[in-house]
């Protein structure tokens, strides 16, 4: 933030848009950080706010909690993605390789996986925040899919009194139990084999 | 145990053995019933003593943690069907749908699902009680799910090329978002679609 107010050389006035902007964007790094660092139980506003060189206040200006904090970490890591729609080529199977493919990538990454493993274990008990989570990326998440099996029964590709539902988490439960307890690696091979099972049961 | 100890009315020798076992059993069951009231991170280990009424040194002789306790308590609500075989009625449907349905009844009750999510929260960042669940609970688990389903391979109701260790992630792992997220019920009728849903991937 230092670099940046000096390259504006002082010439322009400040922008308390852009500035805003940009402590944000501190915060929500800081906390990403210090989540795969520290984890998330020893994890505190004054570290994160230490991190990001802001004050506390400017945090809790605009989080209520920690957990808010770092629901939007998450959000960035995943979510922004949680509501768009799924690519379709006209082959669903395919397509559905590439958005698991991609999923294993992301859950493979340190982050990804600190940060969504500190969330599983907290809403665990903090119910309100596992509610918050449903809203705002497993329900979208599974919006998206639900959408994409629905243009593939328009092709034909899918039966259409199949329970899309269902489909969705025959389609995202192995993985997620996979990844939660670590019984097997999470890999390309293993989505496409997924998807290849799931779509034996679902095609008319 | 003072009960017990009057009821022995002072005229046999104490059975060291009997009392062990007693003592195990009071240990298991407070940790049980504290779980559920107050969660694992603020059950203490003086609290279950208290609540067993045993010595503290008396838990420390066979457990070393809490975690080896409290595991020893799932291994109790879970773990004693884990290693025995799946029904086999001859048909895979009805028998699998059997299973799931004790899930169900299982993970609906406050103490299966108070252990089972303090669990959860516990190994997404202690990854030694992790390997510890999932060489006690898991692959055990899915062991005797295998075992059902290569009989009904055999039987001719589920092709022999089929990847049994993905099958039984596509048999648990909708189940387990489902109760992790909080996503939808868990009630019979899902049980019985999951299993319709996925013999649609399975039959020859």
């Amino acid at each position: 933030m230092k670099e940046n107010a000096s390259a504006d050389g002082g010439r322009r006035a400040p922008n308390p848009k852009r500035r805003s902007a940009r402590a944000e964007r501190a915060i929500l790094d800081a906390a990403s950080e210090l989540i795969v660092e520290v984890g998330f139980a020893r994890m505190t506003m004054e570290a994160i706010a230490a991190r990001a060189r802001v004050g506390k206040q400017t945090i809790y200006r605009w989080w209520p909690s920690k957990s808010a904090v770092v629901l939007d970490v998450f959000t960035h890591l995943t979510g922004e993605k949680a509501g768009q729609p799924l690519p379709d080529t006209g082959d669903v199977a395919t397509d559905l390789k590439t958005v698991l493919r991609a999923t294993v990538d992301e859950f493979t990454t340190p982050a990804m996986d600190r940060t969504a493993r500190a969330f599983t274990a907290e809403i665990q008990h903090d119910t309100e925040l596992a509610v918050q989570i449903g809203e705002r990326l497993v329900s979208p998440g599974t919006e998206v899919y639900k959408e994409r099996l629905r243009s593939a029964v328009d092709a034909g590709q899918v039966r259409a009194d199949a329970d899309l539902e269902l489909a969705v988490e025959l389609l995202t439960g192995p993985f997620q139990k996979r990844w939660l307890l670590r019984t097997a690696p999470l890999t390309h091979t293993y989505a496409e084999d997924l998807v290849d099972m799931v779509m034996c049961a679902l095609r008319p």
